[in-house]
Order: C-alpha cells, then structure tokens, then sequence
C-alpha cells in the first residue's frame, strides 16, 4: 500500500469510532497477530489507548515482555481474514500464511505492519499495571501510517457473535452550539 | 420508549461496536448529561465497562462523588442534541430543558435513563484508580434496558470534527474457522 506518515494528532480520529483491529506483535523473531475490539483512545498527544488483551490470548504475555505493538486497521475487504485471526491461535499455526496476510517492518517497534490494512499504528505499552486484573494495557502510539488513497475505509465493527456492522455514510454536524 | 430488560450477557453487543453515548449523572436531585466517545469493553459478565471522563468535565467529579451512572445510547436521529450535549456544560444550563431531553428513574441508581435513547445501562463505578492518572473510571452495569422495537438501531461513531460514520449495514461471519 502506498503509506504516508499520519500526524499522530489525527490518530484519535481513526480508533474514537470503535473499528475491528489486528494487533500485531512479534517475539524472537516470530510475528503473531490477533483480533482485538475492545479498546478506548484515552488521550489525543501523544495518543494514549487502552486496549484488553486477554490472558488466555498467545499475545498477552508477548504483550508483557516485549512491550511493543501494532495496531493494524482493515476494512471490510478483510473480514474473513479478520474472523479468521479471532478464532485461531498462534500458538498452533502462522496466522499470516492461513490467512494470505503480508507483513512489512515497522520504523519504530519489531512488530510488522499488516500491508492489506489502511492504517497502521506503532504502539509502545506505557503502562501494563491493569493487565493482571483487568487485561488492560495502556499503550503510546509512537508512529502512524495511513494508506492516503483510502478517501472513506468501511471499517467494520463487532456486534457479537459474528456479526459485524459496516461503517456507513459519514454526516457533518459543526460545533454550533459552543 | 416501550423498555425491557437486557441480559447482561448482552450489554457487549451494544457497546463493543463503538458508539457515541450519553453519560448521565446526578448529585443532590441535580441531573447531568455529558456526549461520551471514548469507552471499551473489559469483561463480558458481569458486563465491565471502561469509560473515559475528563476532570474538565462538570461529570467528572459527580462519578467521583457519587460512584453511579448510566450509559444511555443514541440513534442518528439524536445527532444534533449529542453535539449540543458535547458543546456545553452543565455547570451553566440544563442541558435536558435546551435540548428537548426526557428522563425516567433508574432502577437501582439515582442517575436518569434518557427516554430518547434506544438503550440505557445503569452502571456503578467500581474502580476509580486510574482516574487521577488518565481520567479512566471502571464500571460494572447492573440493569440494562432495550427497546425491543428497535430492529437495526442506527448508531453514530465519532471520527473527529464534528464527523461522525453512521452505522450501515450489518454481515454475518461464522466462525467457521475455529
């Protein structure tokens, strides 16, 4: 994909709307990606997310000891690919090869980005104190990239057992009523 | 708005998607109302929710305070009353008198249920630790409440600017690959 750097201001604007993302990590050399939906911006600059990663998932204690992440946004070309990743483990197979996902390195951390997804940002976990209660991580966002082709990604968003709302159109309301 | 209960094993599918919400509150017969986009999933059940709230926020100290909330969710038809919500402050009007807002009681907490939203989650703050650090603030919701009625609530997302995806179509993935 032809990317560009993504001022890290505009990141909050990417996750604020609550897409599917792939989280990439990597550890010794092995690359591991899983999905992941439950994470909340927490600040605008630098962008600070939480996000859940749960200790039964392979990338939890990756997470921990490597302190390092990607968080990879596709859209809804990659669905199946993306249903794919949240019901397999890498822990079993290479994810990446089952799933025809392509990798290139990052500027920042180990892990890759995902070259089929339209944005792709580099996560450095600043705070993992929640994980043991709470599976929480609190990540910085260190570097961005965006595929500025992509003028209006239809991301896709979890409802749950397999069900997935398509983003839709986008509406315009000005702060008016300041 | 024709209420029933929501299983709390459901309340995930409601949130993980990432709506735009309001958040209410109320402090000694005071009732506030504030536009919330930053929340995410923690647990599936008992449903925990973590939520951001800014100590700019009137809100902020009221959920300190009073350790209760709900969670109420819009539809696109509300688009104009959120951004008026997110625009003032309820230390200078009553947002529910300008905006044309309706409350009923919650069952087991003081904060409204708004009538115009399509769901409500009565929610206690269980955990206010990382609310001096990054205005994040744990709850558990206790009651949810659905209008059956309403078969593809269509949801609004923030991406920043006054812009915000309105949620399209939904797609059924199974989870073939397991």
């Amino acid at each position: 994909m032809p990317r560009r750097t993504l001022a890290l201001s505009e990141v909050y604007r990417l996750l604020e709307p609550g897409p599917v993302v792939l989280l990439t990590t990597a550890r010794n050399g092995k690359v591991n990606v899983m999905t992941m939906s439950w994470h909340t911006m927490i600040d605008f600059e630098p962008p600070i997310v939480g996000c859940v990663v749960s200790n039964r998932n392979f990338t939890f204690n990756i997470l921990k000891a490597t302190k390092e992440c990607v968080i990879n946004i596709p859209t809804v070309e990659l669905a199946g690919k993306v249903v794919g990743c949240g019901n397999t483990s890498g822990r079993d197979i290479d994810k990446f090869k089952r799933f025809g996902l392509t990798t290139a390195a990052a500027s920042k951390v180990n892990a890759p980005l995902i070259n089929e997804c339209y944005a792709n940002l580099e996560c450095r976990v600043v705070d993992a104190r929640m994980a043991p209660k709470y599976n929480l991580f609190i990540l910085e966002v260190i570097k961005a990239w965006i595929d500025p082709s992509r003028k209006q990604p239809r991301t896709i968003h979890h409802t749950g057992k397999g069900v997935f709302m398509v983003a839709g159109k986008t509406i315009r309301l000005p702060p008016k009523m300041k």
